[in-house]
């Protein structure tokens, strides 16, 4: 079927329109029907929640993913245990043994000044491509809209390829408060005067990801993705889904 | 194990009892696995939310279903994209390619008033059976039930095989209220008159399933079901699962 | 990956720190996939929902399960459908045929006494394991504590290997309220002076579950876990995810 006008969406090594999806422990033989047919529709896998650390077939799950051209990076929480253990080095060894090229630096749950942060940004990003993550998980933490903003600045300047905006994956903090709801006028603020194409937006929910591809076009970057949810993203970026019907033809808002 | 008295079930092809499942994206390989276990305990396949689009292995997909003598179609919404661009033609030769003989007509998205579409069953039922959806998917707009008679009344007439109530995949529109509640009465008083054999109630969850079941007995038609819960379904048809433990020996009230 | 310092788990064939996973359905195929890989993370298999009644190739789910070393036995539900309709020794004839060597009886749809289901304890306990459930699938029903523990008491002097604390699959009864919180004070309260070890807490939810471990440490039983958290489940007993963070080196409260 190609009869139906619809969006324009990026393709192939997209720089923008990303599909970040959370890998919570799909076994391997799952994950290899996934990737098999859905592989274009994912850019990158984020091994969340600390399930690294406990995933008996790494490697083989690392591979996979790089054999489709998709990156795989470990979440934040892994990165801030290390952090608080004092084995940061240990885990960019691991993560060089394992040939991944992407490394989360964030404070989602332990407090890590943006100095301290961004000395380890310094420290990384000559060996790693670096993605942030702005927001607490703490659902009690609010931040004001200017130090969003400053924050995403100042990192993505620091030489961040992406920053995160945390909605953990039940989208119940950061951009999201307690009940689940979307804080819209913060996320319209937010990219005033800001590369929107550099941010990658936590939707955990298909409700929440029509808010953003309503927001800001077929071509928003979306991050902690179910993994089972992918096709489904596609067809509400393709303005096919109910939610996203009135999409338009040419609705790419980004880049701005 | 046969040694319990159980409902009758209907089976092999079966033209109640139904279970219609929505696939929103199965990957092949699991489709796979799903349908050699489970293949008599489904009857229709709905590829929904304009999923068919954007599926890569469609054709794939398609034949695995028939293969199974499962009966595949496409999901409303995609039809009334085609609708709003003009493109029904072109979907109609889509579907024959793919020997797909089941078609549904809805409005759930879009106004399309009972007339057209009537004039469109009209054109259509020659070379497809047609599913006729009643009910809109948002939640705002209630339907009188002396409206929902009429509709469901005329469609049937019309030539429908069955009609649809909308529920959305979220069971929160159409037959359900926002908060995701069954209209229990609406229901009650909408199978007065009409043969319930021909309806397929949209029921997403096994909450709104066991209702169904309870009120309208072990073969009542569901749709909409996650294709992860049709062993479950059974065993809710059957009365062994505690929401429908009093069913009954002999609790099929269909058709009446 | 082992680095860091985690706090210790009991493995191989534990005694305590169990994990009791609950099966709605997952096709074989699929099976095969989730034990390939977390194989050693699940201890006992609940076929749940009367699920094992009308699953197709049960013989081979069972060997399945049997063949990584778990534990498989049908739910209370089929157990009280069987006692309602005055089957169980056709049920238990049907256990054996099969090679499970447990059996669960509960009581949480039908009233069945504390004395009949004593009576059934002694009669099945010396050609089977067995795992009695405490508390009811009513929501409605409230126990005061003093009954939940001197049930839990008795069931274990009789015999029992484990008590379950009934929390349905969706976590609304039982240890739960109707909203799907944690009677945090009733299970503070029943684990003082009971071997908790003897325990298996239905947690359906991550959420769920992650109180327990805060609560009781990371080898704390738990019961009703959705096969496809088995992963998620052990990085949280681990304290790698953001709710379990501060669990500490050695937070293994249990046996206390």
């Amino acid at each position: 079927m190609e009869f139906l006008q619809l969006p324009n969406r990026t393709s192939g090594n997209r720089k923008f329109g990303l599909t970040s999806i959370i890998d919570k422990g799909t076994p391997l033989g799952e994950l290899e029907h996934i990737l098999k047919d859905y592989h274009h529709f994912i850019d990158i896998a984020k091994f969340g929640m600390g399930t690294a650390y406990v995933t008996p077939n790494l490697k083989e799950k690392v591979n996979l993913y790089k054999k489709y051209g998709i990156k795989p990076y470990f979440g934040g929480t892994l990165f801030e245990k290390c952090y608080a253990q004092q084995k940061i080095s240990e885990y960019l060894k691991c993560l060089k043994n394992l040939e991944i090229e992407w490394v989360e630096v964030s404070n989602g749950t332990i407090d890590i000044t943006l100095e301290e942060r961004l000395g380890i940004i310094q420290r990384v990003k000559n060996d790693f491509f670096v993605i942030a993550e702005v927001g607490s998980k703490d659902s009690n933490q609010e931040m004001p809209i200017g130090k969003w903003q400053e924050e995403i600045k100042t990192l993505l300047e620091a030489g961040c390829e992406y920053v995160i905006t945390e909605g953990r994956d039940s989208g119940t903090s950061g951009i999201y408060d307690q009940s689940g709801s979307l804080k819209a006028d913060l996320i319209r603020q937010l990219v005033k005067g800001i590369d929107s194409t550099k941010i990658i937006f936590e939707a955990p929910t298909t409700k929440h990801q029509c808010f953003f591809i309503n927001e800001l076009g077929a071509n928003v970057n979306l991050g902690n993705v179910n993994i089972k949810d992918v096709l489904l993203l596609e067809t509400q970026r393709w303005g096919l889904r109910s939610d996203t019907f009135d999409l338009g033809d040419c609705a790419c808002r980004l880049p701005s």
